[in-house]
């Protein structure tokens, strides 16, 4: 008897921000798979004697290779196990679910895919900021600022620049310097709002707005570590949110 | 006593979609305003006695007016009701949710924001087709082919074709053919994949596949109607669904 594996969205953060669907898969599931996003509020949703295996990055920095985690999807499900392989947000937008589903096909693995709120829906609800609007923004891309091996990440600048509606970056604060100036050199305007929304849906969530030009010294004083995302265009002006000055006068004030 | 106003994502149409949240907000409201892309299966989650009142489109074609929508909103607030403003998939989504906050904002009443999963995460992992993939597209964006007063979507196809990545058209049915030639115009193949999304994630759902150039064609094979997604990029090609070929082959074998 073979299994079969859900790779399944946890949503944002907030636990009530998972869908039923999702709720319901958390309950039946003999084993869980998840990664560093996923928070120990969605892991309790879990059958209390479901196994809970965590395959993010450890504290060395080092995660668990994504073949490694593919090979153990598929033994636990050859095991006759329902597996669910829990992500942060949505399975299918940065995160490498698209892999993990191919190399379960191939193994001839049933295997399901449950959407999720992804980070860019869940921080814009957070932040009282619309993605798109008719009077700001008809378009919004999503990209990420991770890349291998350190590199910066191979984005087509030029075009991202001339797309001028709302772009949210993922995993994007290690890289805002570069991507701030990549924009602006290939003609975005140095005013252009952005807002940084940190542990967005969370209890623990901040949120910092400016311009474009201000994004790394506005991550720098907001104290911003991640995870966050960057959301840059015309709509990260209706963003909730501290502002340089504010958060250089809060500063001046506790001194 | 002064009500609130919940805009709440109903999500891509499985009510198993809804998230928790927004359950509970159905639960507990006393009166739900709601768009055309609501199912009555979402709808009748909602307390029993709650009020339910549809502003999408009629037969007639004619929507409510945004303002009258946004004066009712207020208006029922006003008399104290917990007012949900349900929309499908996500409101900050081309979902006009950005308008309805500042009016509600403009007009003090208190309003949140409850995020849902988007009609292209939804449909995606319907069609068991990432939308994003390392080896395949590194970015995607959503745009949506609805415009004001039958005119064509004003897009900036330059920028739009240029950017070689995913491209998922929100109601895009009955311009499918203006976005294919502008596309291919401006520089994007015309073997790039695409895929249809029809009712995603519902009973009826159907998806159909095939190449840029021959969209407007798979679109009439297929019989789509909409609600429809189409998603243009490599990533399509992942899609599962029925090609031109399959679809003709199956009218043959049936006529």
């Amino acid at each position: 008897n073979t299994g079969a594996v859900h790779i399944v969205g946890a949503g944002p953060g907030d636990p009530d921000l998972l869908t039923i669907k999702a709720l319901r898969l958390l309950q039946r599931a003999d084993v869980i798979l998840y990664d560093r996003l996923v928070s120990d509020e969605i892991l309790n949703l879990a059958r209390r004697d479901a196994d809970r295996l965590y395959v993010g990055k450890a504290k060395s920095n080092h995660a668990v290779p994504q073949d490694e985690i593919e090979a153990r999807l598929i033994e636990l499900a050859r095991e006759g196990k329902m597996v669910v392989r829990l992500k942060g947000g949505d399975p299918f937008v940065f995160g490498r679910g698209g892999e993990e589903l191919e190399a379960l096909r191939n193994a001839n693995i049933p295997v399901f895919v449950c959407p999720g709120v992804t980070a860019a829906t869940g921080c814009a609800a957070a932040a009282n900021m619309a993605l798109t609007h008719r009077a700001r923004a008809q378009a919004v891309t999503f990209v990420t600022g991770h890349a291998k091996d350190e590199a910066d990440p191979a984005l087509d600048w030029s075009a991202l620049a001339a797309l001028k509606n709302t772009l949210v970056v993922y995993m994007g604060v290690t890289k805002a310097e570069t991507i701030a100036s990549k924009l602006i050199e290939h003609g975005r305007g140095r005013e252009t709002p952005v807002a940084v929304v940190e542990n967005g849906t969370r209890e623990n969530q901040k949120i910092v707005k400016g311009s474009l030009a201000e994004l790394p010294r506005l991550i720098e004083a907001g104290g911003i570590k991640g995870p966050a995302l960057l959301v840059i265009g015309e709509v990260a002006a209706l963003a909730d949110g501290e502002t340089l000055l504010e958060i250089i006068g809060k500063e001046r004030a506790a001194a």
